[in-house]
């Protein structure tokens, strides 16, 4: 059956809350540098507090990727949670805008839209701090098996293991999409997420997941090796396709056949890293299912980030097929 | 008596919906190009729902120039209205945040916090729809005199004259720093608030302003000339020091001494004009109130407003300190 989506994206909905801070402020407020940390509603007023003056713009990691998408020209849809509050109107009128199928109902009550307090420091790396809000809400009754069968691949993020039911939700897309003879993809969104679940992780990569997704630290930490290679090495066995991202040394897409390296790319200086691994993600499954060799799937992949780290905030701010027409792709 | 504040700034309390748009999308949707238009809450709904993806940032004229004579170093103090409510909130946070003196309680009830959907287009022009919102609860009864006694200079918006009790309010303000004998600043805002209260405001640059800030399209509305020089040669007579701007044709300061002629300046591309008024006015009053002469108030202005609309939004994303510090101010 033809999809009528290229991606869908489940993950935390998020609205992201940014600000220029320096390696002291990290050290002061015990931030751990370039990673996501869960906080809770009083962690947040206290650190909100403590933030230099801050810029709002809707987030989460796959709803990242699924903008991305959109963004390329691609058909992209996104399950995720928001609360019936102003940030949670934020984050579906921009997701709607940038033209991702989103039709869920915001909660009528419990926790307020989630948000997620991001550092970034002048070396332009993102220190991210979470309170999960109404994410808790996401569960497997919000999984429209009619919309994961509709999409080519289910694209899922990692941090979905953190508010319980979301878990399941996660689960219960991975199976409709496997029984209906489609793709699950996954990222491992954060080394210490990876650390949490590690061994959930492994048998999901093993046994689920088509397409993975990880950061250099991220695919460490999963098969718990000293060395890039030697994560390199155990993933090739263990799912379809692995694509294996590493900043400004590019990135690598490892399968049964081979290996192929991309290189990174930038367009000008580099402000802000948020959403880089989300964009990559984006540009390459565009390709993909649009039918690009590997190669230009990761091409594709590193010109969304480039334009992504460009600027302050996670979502694209020059169309991506601009930048793909432009670049002959 | 030895001023506490360099300058008190009383405004709208706004925080600002940011979004990149073609002239298609302001014709479609009857936006005035480069203006200022009132709609309420329903008109900003329906226009929120057309609106591309946005970025969410405080605003409001005049908090953004209290934030920009901060970020110069200078004592700033800031009156404006908000709900408690989370823009209330995001608005608050990041004007306390910036280091401004703001201590007013945000309301419990009425309408929610005000917003100002953006529009910038690709010539970097801003067209802004605002909904009030919790200004209009601005009253006298906000204008505490032991803060307008202690600024140096009172820096007033005339978008305070479309909340009714907001201009009452803005003339107790004026009143009482007159009588403490600091100095009134005032800024035309807009040539369409211009329209609404010509006389009143031309009665109060007359009467009651020792500082006038307005644009070229601002000066010619208030005194109905068809050329810049008519209007120019007008205002000299009427208060202590008008500051007109000119977009790239840079600025000139008038008394009754004479005029300096001040050039812009532009740090990289111009990226977004929102708040460029509202910088140029910080920098100057910066220089002013810390007794610089006035070619190099000017100057300060022309730096602030570089920085402004180099970027997106109306707050400095790089404190305007380093940037005076680096010119060797």
């Amino acid at each position: 059956m033809t999809a009528r989506f290229d991606v869908l994206a489940i993950g935390n909905a998020i609205v992201d809350v940014l600000a220029h801070a320096d390696d002291r402020f990290l050290e002061e407020n015990g931030i751990r540098k370039g990673a996501m940390t869960l906080i809770d509603e009083a962690g947040a007023a206290a650190l909100y507090d403590k933030m230099p003056p801050g810029v709002e713009v809707s987030g989460g990691s796959a709803a990242n990727t699924a903008v991305g998408v959109a963004s390329l020209g691609g058909k992209a849809a996104y399950i995720g949670k928001v609360r019936d509050d102003v940030l949670g109107s934020v984050f579906v009128h921009d997701i709607r805008a940038a033209g991702v199928a989103f039709d869920m109902e915001p909660a009528k009550e419990g926790p307020t839209t989630a948000r997620c307090l991001i550092l970034v420091t002048p070396d332009a790396q993102r220190s991210m701090n979470t309170y999960l809000g109404a994410c808790v809400g996401l569960t497997p009754a919000d999984i429209d098996a009619g919309l994961v069968t509709a999409a080519e691949v289910t694209y899922l993020e990692g941090y979905l293991y953190d508010p319980p039911d979301a878990k399941k939700a996660f689960h219960k897309a991975a199976s409709i999409a496997k029984a209906a003879g489609r793709k699950v993809a996954l990222t491992l969104s954060d080394p210490f997420c990876v650390d949490r679940y590690r061994t959930e992780f492994q048998e999901l990569v093993a046994d689920h997941v088509d397409i993975l997704f990880a950061n250099e630290a991220e695919i460490k930490s999963l098969y718990r090796t000293q060395t890039f290679e030697g994560a390199m090495t155990i993933v090739r066995d263990k799912c379809e396709l692995a694509v294996l991202t590493r900043s400004e040394k590019g990135s690598l897409i490892v399968n049964a056949a081979g290996t192929h390296k991309i290189a990174a790319r930038t367009l000008g200086p580099v402000v802000d890293t948020t959403g880089a691994g989300d964009l990559y993600a984006a540009g390459f499954l565009f390709g993909l299912t649009n039918r690009r060799d590997l190669r230009t799937c990761g091409e594709l992949g590193s010109l969304a980030a480039a334009e992504i780290i460009s600027h302050f905030g996670p979502r694209p701010e020059t169309p991506l097929r601009q930048l793909m027409a432009r670049d002959a792709f």
